[in-house]
């Protein structure tokens, strides 16, 4: 599969004195992720119009600060989780100081991957600073970053619907919206459009949160790879808790049908971006 | 000075809910630094005919970046350093959840420097993605993240002269040598001149790493801000340990002329950077 393939091209094992931080990157890198953001940026491209080839250094990008963030909220001083993924995390694997360092490599790598020869020699220099400031922003004290502080000081508290919604735009929703908004950029949309997948994307990126949790209540661990319960158990605030299941599941349809009504002026080059729309609703890990 | 009032321009202190993330990256950003690798990007602008303003966010980034992997190699499942200039290290302060975080926070947020406006507005966007790229080589698994890798590892060990020297040219001579570089770039230096003051501070980042060597033996603790013989204490390999005190100073002001001699080809613009490699070589800290 193309991002797999380009995966494996832009941080491929080597030997010599950088072979055991890639073996550390490289486990979390290849543990079976489902790809999402890649594959959300790659169809951005191709729902404006654009080559979803040209998008794939930005998209392996993308992946590797996810992983990255994966890495470092397993840390016995941040989550302290054991599995991800049905496999033992990277602390369990490499200690504590190297899967400090693999998230720190993944998370830079990402940035010499947006300055790539393979970007830089068929998008516009312009429009890829564009793609980094975005990315940069999104993963950063703004985004992602500033969500996992949030994680932090709300766990074991109790905290509102609106807290636990700012948490989820910053520690999962920005990355989402930034996926698919540079998507567009590297495929050339227009304002409108980018702003239209930008919404698109807030909805799912809500929706596969809240189905996340779901999924920690009634899912089983072959089909999540890791226990479910964890949220009770660590005393994290969640949508069904906050909510109860069913209003949960009800909120997680409705942002479904915004993201579809978002892609509305998108024709079939948005098809792939409506399937992923499913697949969120229905999936099962 | 102007690298301080920048750093503060860009990172300044906000209310509200990224305050607490904020207070962590900021207290390890103004904790005395001596802002060597901004002063040395900005210098190197000015060598070859630039205006040293126009390099300031990227001698910020740089030292974000630096920030950063101090946060980082203090922590505990790493050097584990309750000191850092003379104050207690981010994780003593804020814990070490939340130092992970600032130290992830203050590199995301150097990538999003290197793409302000201030910068985009001046610089050609071709010349800053070689830049980011740069920099983003310099401190990834190929650069700083591959050597702090090598420093775990090569402690307690024993190791030759060639180890220490390939261990120190990532940790810490990579970021030097792209501080440099990047000025040269922004300052639209010729790649002769770029080539130049890249021999320039590879001279002055080893010479820097031998004379913190030294300083670790015959500094005191008020000099430093920390407690000298700590890399003897953590078994770690030095300069003076594998060459003694006497043979170390002398390559150190063997590397001094040689970064001088760089220098040549330029006349009155790189008195800044002669100025610096004399510093260097007079550090008391």
């Amino acid at each position: 599969m193309l991002v797999e393939e380009a995966l494996e091209r832009y941080l491929s094992q080597q030997e010599g004195i950088y072979s055991s931080i890639l073996e550390a990157m490289r486990y979390s890198l290849f543990a079976g992720g489902k790809r999402l953001r890649p594959i959300l940026c790659l169809a951005a491209t191709e729902a404006v119009g654009g080559k979803k080839e040209t998008a794939l250094p930005v998209g392996c990008a993308l992946e590797m600060i996810h992983t990255y963030s994966l890495i470092h909220d397993d840390l016995p001083a941040m989550d302290n989780d054991d599995l991800r993924r049905g496999k033992p995390t990277n602390h369990k694997v490499f200690g504590t100081a190297m899967a400090i360092l693999a998230g720190d490599g993944l998370l830079t790598e990402a940035f010499s991957l947006l300055t790539h020869p393979d970007l830089t020699q068929q998008v516009p220099a312009e429009r890829l600073m564009r793609v980094i400031h975005l990315i940069a922003e999104a993963a950063g004290y703004k985004g992602m970053v500033g969500g996992q502080v949030m994680d932090l000081k709300f766990t074991g508290q109790e905290i509102d619907l609106e807290a636990l919604e700012t948490m989820h735009r910053h520690k999962t929703g920005a990355l989402i919206v930034a996926s698919v908004k540079s998507g567009a950029i590297i495929g050339e949309g227009n304002e409108t459009e980018i702003e239209a997948l930008g919404e698109y994307a807030t909805q799912i990126g809500l929706a596969f949160q809240i189905v996340d949790d779901i999924l920690d209540i009634e899912g089983t661990s072959e089909e999540m790879g890791k226990n479910p319960g964890s949220d009770k158990a660590q005393q994290k605030a969640t949508y069904p808790a906050l909510l109860g299941v069913k209003r949960a599941k009800e909120i997680a349809e409705k942002c479904i049908e915004k993201a579809i009504e978002a892609l509305k002026p998108f024709e079939e080059e948005a098809e792939p971006l409506r399937a992923l729309a499913q697949y969120i609703r229905k999936r099962r890990r």
